[in-house]
């Protein structure tokens, strides 16, 4: 790590640092740059707080914030939900509902997503809603449908959890607990999850540097779980054509950082049906372990996110192409030049 | 309400709209303008799960989707905190350390900030950090040690809480509770925060838009809970020379919007310690009801946000120049032409 | 076109917007809606800035504010530049160096991209840099290069212009006139292009929407020239751990709303090297009709951007993969459910 | 500088750096940290483009990339247009119409607006427009109307400049050249106005970071032209409720690092009329030396940016009180405490 200094305020600081690099171990070396400013370079790690003096000007870390979510501590992760496994190959399919609310409905999409490819079912039973007026899910009434759809099919269920309180309850019935991107920040919730050893779906918060994502998966990892998948959802920009705008840079970078997981949404990541399958298919030609898909059956009935639901016989068409551009991704040499 | 919608795919839309319509009591009327598209005006609400069928391509609210936190709803609200009211005139200032880590150093911080202008007292005991490897507060100990800073020097507390679990045992100690920017969107904590009677002081989200941020005073509304402030404490934009971007725009915006008193937040809003004083004064210049500071005698040493925490003495500065700039935005005439 | 307006400020806005109107051949009607705002719905065209009256709240347009640009005004459009056509059908590769430099090496790396499956040959004569202290391109001595490596390999050459006056001399010598992102917004050199029928390739303002991307578009086609492909090469987000954000959200979007051909730039899009045949294989599968992209031999000794210009044989593997993806997107049915 | 390697892509770059460097000047040292990185630290100036070796992961600047603009170069410049001083204390007031295009409106305006205030006259004679079919500005017409208006008033005028041939007509009848937010990084454009000695009004372009505005200013000090004022209209962010976001942190930021004046445009920094007021004393309570403000008689029906421009009775409101909080930020000690 590397801390520039203005010479001009640093009485004090260069003590400071000192003392605590050697509370953990680590041993420092000052640059004077006889332009006003000096260096500190610091062999080993230091604790981050003792990092927000304003002498400091910055801090160039030459490695990174996380470790347990990072390459250097492991090159692989493959996560096992139920029987399916992502991260281990072929892009894997979770698809459903946005929400959950009449056990006929949910078992009959449920069926209609299997037969589409999909080999995860999601499901909302509790729903982050931005307007208090607005249907919330049915909570553990909502858990119980998806156990049954479960029983149904087959499929295991990744569902959503909304606060510490809601854990326990939802780890009986889900196989994969989801945390939304309204709560990816939510530290008390990441390690109530970090303390299960539930596999879990970690969305991106929609203003959430890379680092800061990793710093999350880092929360549930630091508990001892380390069953974590990656989900990309769209972030927010300056451009509101679109509700998100889905960043499948995100990928291909993650690959360079994680070893974990990362799955695609392109249903919250653009809001709009028409783009569903082609980001679907990007996200897999970037590189994506995954897709996770709103579909049902009369999508324009749906109890919400309507607009971004499709029907399952477009989910087919969007599996088998996925399907298709991850084989060829993996072929060396597909012609002679 | 005007709803546009793609003549090609309404099929069943209208029917739909005209039954969510009717089941809350309004009227539609529908206008066709031979150019492939439709709007229906709807006299009255309508739920909004209605508005996402994907054939409906734009939707213009003639009314906000906030009710109780709309100026039309009421046009002034003064929140009380102990005995210091906001919103009722002069600028209130908050002030004390990021976070509480002994009792001997607040209620010595707690004298400083008093003797500089301020009238309730901030400080962390429990923190949400970006890394599971930074120290996260004290919890009830340093809630404790806020009630002591209290005793002795008679300014009711403000402090944050971070999960439904912690607001009861907050509530028990502080005068205010504090929802954080990563927590504007966590509704069952602003559900369980409405419950309370205690004022909250509700931060924007850094990506949150104004009405996102309103429809979250909205949950804490309609708990019944009427006592919120709104702080302002910086937006995320491309522009990282500073951790965050302090948007004063906000604060005239929602004086038009909300009958909520906003305060400012110049040491989160910008990361900087210089810059503080300017932004806390272009604060009070727009039309804040308030400040709030980190400041504490020997901000070199804090245990965090050190390098956007000031000296008392320079926030009695501020306090004296925002008292003098709010007593000038309410002279009339202040010189002949 | 329906204007929302504000009742209690309404005076003379009816009667103005009624003038607008009728000037434009189009009608009016007002609908009182009882809730102290007005709407007033126009059928057909009214001028831009009879729009802006402060009593005006919102403005949603039922038609978008381009014309020529528009699916509406044309199917589909192939640009052709030389013997190569772009949109239709497989992917146009572009590729070449940074910025010209040398003749020989400008010959060597073309030679090297046609080998690798470019069709047409990119390089910068005039070189738009952030500081005037770097390398600003060799101007014409560059252009002749350029025509000097067509010559030697057959490939049209498509180059920036940066400026009104060198749109003369750069059509001299270039097959198709590159827009660069900061100019996307420059009106005069937009016009000037639009007089000349050269074909012109319009890269994306960095913090540009999608709508006034196609307005530029739309300065271009309003003088006459037909021949625009836009071109997505990164916007700006909150997240700089990327020095740009490729959006290929846009590629699918653009294909709803305007016949143009759309190609992505993966290099400029993420600048960084390793990023840049993921990328480009997710813009061929999100929909995009080509891709424009830095490549030369010995990219580490590149003269400008070497941190995301690729080896030719790196660009081979994508452009045999791109091809693949292309035609397995057109297949209806590849495998049986 | 620190420089950072990937050591295991470092083969060649530090011969490279190292070649770089002396070519300068500079010198180097290198630092390996022994895990898989290294750094090396360069002792002066280093070429921009031998910076972009793909080996290099990140680049700290111990000093800025600008010289000339920056505050180790001068302490202070005051900038005169006119008989006017910008940067030399009292805040400087430009006002006038969005657009010309009437001779005595234009003199009305000029009279109305210096009445209240002003000391430079602003009015738009080129106009940049996203539609090419918006009203473009009259040209050299409106050139000569901004002469007679300061023939008519005495008050000398700032008007835009949009490309590089306008600017040797506009500076035979312009006072001060202003180049528009979408040109800010038009280069040929900022050599061009460098070349002459009349005073540029530089508006920050919307996604600008204040490096890169810095270094556009930069180019013109690097022409010889010292007389450049700074203007902070807007920033475009994920929030649209306004058209822009006035950035106020830019100016105390600015301050520290650079010499040049900093004025704040609230009109089109907002695009609303009523926030105009409290977003123009906010400016001046945060730092800022002056105000460009839209105003002219009957605002409802200004020829364009309607809903932005206020009346000279306001503008009068918003000048007495800038001066008196510009007087109130002088005085050091107000009150005891």
């Amino acid at each position: 790590m590397i801390i520039s200094i203005d010479k001009s305020k640093s009485n004090g600081v260069i003590d400071a640092l000192g003392a605590a690099s050697s509370r953990s171990g680590a041993s420092i070396r000052v640059i004077d740059w006889n332009d006003g400013s000096l260096s500190v370079n610091v062999l080993g790690q230091i604790e981050p707080d003792a990092l927000s003096h304003p002498a400091i000007t910055a801090v160039h870390q030459a490695s990174k914030p996380y470790r347990l979510a990072s390459k250097e501590h492991r090159e692989k992760t493959v996560v096992r939900v139920g029987d399916v496994e992502i991260g281990a190959g072929n892009p894997v399919i979770m698809a459903g509902p946005c929400v959950v609310s009449d056990l006929d409905q949910l078992v009959n999409a449920a069926e209609a997503v299997k037969a589409a490819g999909a080999i995860i079912l999601r499901g909302g039973a509790f729903k982050p809603r931005t307007s208090p007026y607005s249907f919330q899910g049915l909570g553990e009434e909502g858990l119980q449908m998806l156990a049954g759809a479960r029983a149904a099919t087959g499929l295991p269920v990744v569902t959503e959890v909304m606060e510490p309180e809601q854990v326990e309850i939802t780890a009986e019935y889900a196989d994969m607990l989801q945390i939304g991107a309204r709560n990816m920040a939510n530290f008390p919730l990441l390690r109530k999850v970090g303390k299960t050893r539930k596999p879990v779906l970690l969305k991106r918060g929609f203003s959430a540097t890379i680092d800061e994502w990793l710093m999350s998966a880092e929360y549930i990892l630091s508990e001892g779980n380390s069953q974590v998948v990656l989900c990309e959802r769209g972030i927010r920009t300056f451009d509101n054509s679109l509700r998100f705008n889905l960043d499948l840079n995100a990928i291909p970078f993650l690959k360079e950082l994680t070893h974990l997981p990362v799955v695609v949404d392109p249903s919250h990541g653009t809001g709009k049906r028409s783009l569903v399958g082609p980001m679907a298919l990007a996200g897999i030609a970037a590189g994506a372990d995954g897709l996770i898909v709103e579909s049902e059956p009369n999508p324009d009935s749906a109890k919400c996110d309507a607009s971004q639901t499709i029907e399952p016989a477009e989910l087919a068409a969007i599996t088998r192409k996925a399907m298709a551009i991850s084989a060829l991704l993996n072929v060396e040499e597909l012609l002679p030049i």
